[in-house]
C-alpha cells in the first residue's frame, strides 16, 4: 500500500502471505482481512499450526520426507513393501503417489533433478543415501525412478541407473500413455507414440 | 490425504491453509511444503507475524477499520481533511480506495450492506454510529456513500441519505461511468447509459 492504513503488524502479515504460492500482493490483503475478521476460528489456530510445524517439522534421514519425527511416518510404518522403493523428485510428489493409493511401499526423495545448467550436480541431491540404502541389503528389490517427465528427470533417472547398476536391484520407471480422461486431441505426439508403442490388449 | 503421510501438525497445517481465501485443498499442500522448506525464512516469520496480529489487531471503535490501535491509524491521522467521511461497506473498500490516493479523508465502514432476505437489518450494520458522529458536530461537511453498485448497496445508500436528512451535512455518492482502461463493447447497458447522461465536455 502506498499510504499506510492499518499498522505495521498488518502490513507485515500482507507482506508475508503474499510470498506464500498460490497467493499474489492483492490476494495476501484479501486473505489477510479474512485472516482478521475470523480471529477465533482461523487467524489464530493458523498462527498455532504454523508455530507447531516451525518447532517440529524435520526432514526424514532415510528417505527424504518432511515429517515430524525422523525416521517419518512412511519409513516406520511396517505394514508397508519394504521390498520396493519409490524415487521420486519432491515431498509433493511423494504425497500425489500416497494419494493414489496404488502402492503401499516405501519412497526416496531427491530434491530435484541434476541440471548441470543450474549448478546441480549429483553431489546436491539425495542420490548418495539411495545408492547406500539399496547396497545396505535392506531389502529392496525393485526401485521405481518416478521423476517427472522432462528433459532433466529423465537425464537424473539415466544418472540413477547407472550408479544402481550391479546392485541386486530390479529398476523400473512409470509407464507413458494417455492420461486417464485425457483427450487424444490435446496430447502431444510424444505422448501419443508412448501410448502406441506400449498398447495393450483388450 | 486418504493416507497420512505426514506428521498431525502438518496435516492440521494444510487443513487450515485450505481455509484461507484463495487457496484450495491442493493448493494448501502445495504452499504447506513450501512453508516447510523455507522454515527460516517463511514459516516462522508468517507464524509469529499470525499470532502478532491475533494479540493486537482491533476494531476501530470510531470508524470500523481493522488495526493494531483504537482509534485507529487513519482516524489519528492529522493530516487527513476531518470533513470528509466515506462511507464503504467493508474495511477492503477502505483499504483500495486509500491505494487510489484520491482522498486524503476519513472513513465509516458499515461492516456490510441491508439485505432483509440474510437477516441483515440496520441494528446489524454500523449505521447508527455514523449518525451519531455526523450529528455531534465533529466537523463532517460532506459523507461520500461509496457503497458498491449493487442492488444491496444502493438500497442501503439510500436508507442511510433517509437517515442523514436534515443534518448539516453534504450527501454524494461515486460517479458512474465507463472504468478508466474498460472497453465499450464489453460494458452492460446500464453502465453506458450512466456514463452518457453524466458525459463531460471535452
Amino acid at each position: 500500500m502506498s499510504k499506510s492504513v492499518a499498522g505495521p503488524e498488518i502490513e507485515r502479515l500482507i507482506q508475508l502471505l503474499a510470498k506464500v504460492p498460490g497467493l499474489g500482493p492483492r490476494s495476501a490483503r484479501r486473505a489477510a482481512l479474512h485472516l482478521i475478521k475470523k480471529k477465533e476460528q482461523l487467524l489464530g489456530p493458523l498462527a498455532d499450526a504454523l508455530a507447531a510445524a516451525r518447532d517440529s517439522v524435520t526432514v526424514c534421514s532415510t528417505c527424504g520426507n518432511v515429517d515430524t519425527r525422523d525416521p517419518c511416518t512412511v519409513c516406520t510404518d511396517q505394514r508397508r513393501d519394504r521390498g520396493v522403493i519409490i524415487v521420486v523428485e519432491d515431498v509433493a510428489d511423494l504425497w500425489a503417489l500416497e494419494r493414489a493409493s496404488a502402492m503401499n511401499c516405501l519412497y526416496h526423495v531427491l530434491g530435484g533433478t541434476l541440471s548441470p545448467l543450474d549448478g546441480i550436480g549429483p553431489d546436491d541431491l539425495n542420490i548418495k543415501p539411495l545408492v547406500e540404502r539399496i547396497s545396505s541389503g535392506e531389502g529392496a528389490k525393485e526401485v521405481i525412478i518416478a521423476v517427472n517427465a522432462t528433459v532433466e528427470g529423465q537425464t537424473t533417472a539415466h544418472y540413477i541407473t547407472d550408479r544402481l547398476d550391479g546392485l541386486d536391484v530390479t529398476i523400473t520407471r512409470l509407464a507413458h500413455g494417455v492420461p486417464v480422461g485425457g483427450e487424444l486431441d490435446y496430447l502431444d505426439e510424444g505422448t501419443l507414440t508412448a501410448a502406441l508403442r506400449s498398447r495393450t490388449s483388450l
